[in-house]
């Protein structure tokens, strides 16, 4: 923290679409945060950063940035690849770190870098799960936290995005370790925040590539569901698309023995209803963009809060929440090409 | 009522559209009832009857109905101008009569027949206003009554039917009475009853002939609006319309001093709900027929065991309802071509 | 038939809560039928018949039903058990058959009760999977024919009953076949018929018993989750409960590759919304009775039609569809117990 | 504009609790901004802004900020009868100019300002009417003005409050000008701002003192309703209320020839629906704080980089459109009190 003006001096690593609106959000959205450096290896995301941010060092290079003594803390929005071994050199450097999810797509590698964050105790450590900061979903986690539902025993969570018909998910499907460690992986954090953390037992996932073919080469699909059971009786239950005509519908529910919650069911763009030959309809937020914009801020002010505050708890997600989330994806995985339950 | 059967025979005037959904309703729908009689002067209204109802004994004249003695109540669903008389001559003729709305467009002539019907208390005489045998409306009706909204006050209501671009209610202008009194004067009758029967004080109105032009000729409007002040500080405001784009939307709302309650509002046609590249949408009701069906089920069944029970009570609106309705609509009416407030 | 009316005659056999509904229906609102026979062996649900029923012919003893001449078709309400033998006895007797759901927890016995049809050609046999005749469930299986949500590929559904505190199906449990084959066999008909009966390759289940401990001897829980596999990479998701707080819950939901449709989600009780202190709310079905009601009836009236109009397809769900929900849904008691994958 | 940073230096004025919004707006989240100064007579507020805002330059005078040549334009938050003299004043010091609404409750002073302001063609003078950048309304006002409900001709639009048993606005109700300049006014507002700004011809207002008795003595009422008649046959009704059992209720609807739009109906404060013994709900948005915290910020957004690109139009709400408001408002207060017609 600067010792001049109280505040948390920040770094950002990527700039690309979503680099650039959490850069824009540290610049000006968060109380205690100034936005001192940037790193990007691409010169026109450099010089969107000279335009957009104020005064801030640019590198183009991650080990300059983590060299700058005057960066107390870096936000990593780098290709999924990178997280693992960025997350344990900003820990060496001393700096708290926040990195967008996944932590890795490799159970090793995150058991790795769980062992090393291990050793600095006293460094903030997040894992970008967005969802927890959410408004809705916030005030969910409350509701249940003060009974309101009883004792929750299932969830049921999905990510379904719009249909791109670019495809580029189908390019991207190589190494983005397929639609239950790319999509589901939220909901999954999702259901363990929301149950209170309950030990996965045992998957089961099945899945179609129903309108990208080129996902079968990869052993992916464009659609897939599962289940997970927890420990002490507790139930999830997935879905993932890619293919959705109407929008981004992410949302989920959690069922209690008194009540249940949904929240965000039914992705209205906004508060507007359209009354028309067709009959009465809402328009939909067409990408997680538009649904979890406020998200995006109130996760980057958790952050800020929680290292400004000295307490070691992480805001958010922690790496440990991560690396579970990415044990039950992988599992999912595995259930989906072998077709049969997997034990964890 | 049949001695031998403890059924109240039935005979049903007129078989048009609306007609003849209620005599299949009284012919095998409505407990208690046997339709033993209908009335028609069309032969093809006739020949409807014969294939579609029950051994009925079918006459072209009114009056031969009235003299056939096996007949205990007349449900009459004839053109407007001729309802007053006729139940008049069904009172005469000492039948219990139940008949469609209006029960005149003339407010003289309204007093004339409750005046008349005064002196058959054993009668039962109900003018039709399908909407307080809805289920919805009755269940606002139950919780208001046990005071789930505290003390109501104000009622917004409205009648407002999908654009007919055949102009049948153009062609219909001379002889409705106009919108007030033709489509509101459902939902004056809604509010009064929802308020506990307050006296108007003063009306205001106003509209305009958005798409049909050639409803100005009879001083009628397609769109109309209007306010009803009651004694007690208690309110109303009303819609009408003959050019929605969505369907039949017939809604009303009333609010209390400790909330509020919406009958009908997104006129849902089913419990179907799209998701496609618009958004999220649902169909409605085209028309008043779908949308009461179930109203004018139960009014019948109200009927036949409102006078099988033997009580003096009207099941429904009473003929004094129906003229203050009347009453109340001809003020708007008057309010509309004056450009005044009427005070009643 | 009765050559004299052309109505078809009508024997229903149990007369409990949901017989007495069925009987309703068959004696009063089903144009074309007849109740002319009535079985049971309790002399109450008789007493209730003679008050209740137009003159019909009461039977104690299901065979003396099925001797009376002037019974063209049966139809059953009677004990699960005792539906696959009873479905046969009416074959041999030369009566069309109506039978509620289940055909039978057995698979072996439901295919003989498939086999000994089979020779019946000119008789038909119908299983009660009322959900076909809800109008909404129509709708969207109308919407999917004619190509609104593209080609569909997944189907969530649910049946989740409204807490019971009494506990009655834990006293069912013994022979109710467990969740899936009591709740969810109603859901894999909906996937099966909206989907396009593809064949089920694969299922997965597990469930908790999360209020009704007492389920645990019987094998069976109170929550119950499951995936069914499908040929051509179609897919289905199902939930079963029997201790919701809001109500009874059933609904559908399918996916296209261009849309999706979902019925009966919020399960509206009518169409108030209550406006107070706590939010806006709507109130909730409280049961299957008040939720599926006019599906009962257009049941009836679609059974009737179809053996009036001499056509040999079922009217709605084949025994060859119930044998083939029963198939999944024990596949699926058999995961729940066995904790993997169960390929059919 | 500081020649150095290119940014518009702000002056605020008034740090009441929406003050310090629209203080925190500046300070932080409108790019483009400083504020560079805020002045309040109230010590405790002026505390706040050294503790909460950046280095502002802190008055308890107006003239003393208006003095200010580092003050490029003021934001008056300040009590209503002071907004003319406070805007006109700013003028003077050639200063662009925001004010919260209303201009004044008064009409001659409203037209003054607005001839003192012709002479400042240069300067922007906006009256916040934040509805108009709340996304919705956008949206709706967007979509309208694309065609997409054909031509409106009715809106229809209200600003309920939840009842506030502490009774601030009876204390409050001598100076606020009554139900219809204080809360109407929005609405009136909206409706021109949809309808294509047509000219009011006739207006008819009535109401009641339903649970605030204390409005009596002032000739106010705690719900109104009022109809507005604009030339060309277009229409408004309003519904003002202090007295919502369920939240602050701020919704519009316009209605047009082929569609029509609902701006906010159902306030939800969030995307969580709540299913429980009572059945399936949502809560509500509190105040018109919660419901618009947006659109403060946009019109804080629109109103610099208006002034920034040098344009003349105003962001928002003209001066012009304010004494429209104005007029309209008076007329219904006079409506209401007369219980005639008033002609404009």
């Amino acid at each position: 923290m600067s010792a001049a003006t109280g505040r948390l001096r920040m770094g950002i690593v990527g700039l690309g679409r979503l680099g650039k609106r959490h850069a824009g959000n540290l610049a000006y959205r968060v109380p205690g945060a100034a936005l001192v450096a940037a790193c990007s290896p691409v010169e026109e995301e450099r010089a969107w950063a000279r335009e957009a941010l104020p005064a801030t060092r640019l590198y183009d290079d991650y080990a300059d940035l983590l060299a700058d003594r005057e960066v107390d803390a870096v936000w990593l929005v780098t290709p999924s690849s990178l997280h693992a071994q960025q997350i344990v050199d900003a820990l060496h450097a001393g700096k708290h770190v926040f990195c967008e999810k996944p932590l890795s797509l490799d159970l090793a590698e995150c058991e790795r870098v769980l062992a090393e964050a291990a050793r600095y105790p006293h460094l903030q450590a997040t894992i970008g799960f967005m969802r927890r900061f959410d408004p809705s979903y916030r005030d969910a986690f409350e509701k249940i936290e003060a009974g309101k539902i009883g004792r929750p025993f299932l969830v049921r969570s999905q990510t379904t995005d719009q249909n791109d018909t670019d495809g580029f998910f189908v390019r991207f499907a190589a190494s983005s370790g397929g639609i239950f460690l790319d999509c589901t992986v939220h909901d999954i954090d999702v259901a363990r925040w929301l149950l209170g953390k309950p030990r996965a037992k045992r998957v089961f996932a099945a899945g179609a590539a129903v309108l990208h073919d080129g996902l079968r080469e990869f052993g992916d699909v464009d659609n897939g569901v599962a289940i997970c059971e927890f420990e002490g009786g507790k139930l999830a239950m997935f879905y993932a698309s890619r293919t959705q005509a109407h929008g981004n519908d992410t949302h989920s529910e959690v069922i209690g023995t008194s009540g249940a919650l949904v929240v965000g069911r039914n992705p209205r763009l906004n508060r507007v209803e359209i009354y028309d030959a067709t009959g009465v309809r809402n328009e939909c937020t067409p990408s997680f963009f538009d649904r979890f914009e406020e998200a995006f801020l109130f996760e980057a002010q958790a952050f800020v809060a929680a290292v400004l505050s000295g307490g070691s708890a992480p805001a958010g997600a922690s790496l440990a929440d991560a690396v579970e989330a990415t044990r039950i994806g992988a599992a999912m995985r595995e259930s989906l090409l072998e077709g049969e339950a997997v034990v964890l």
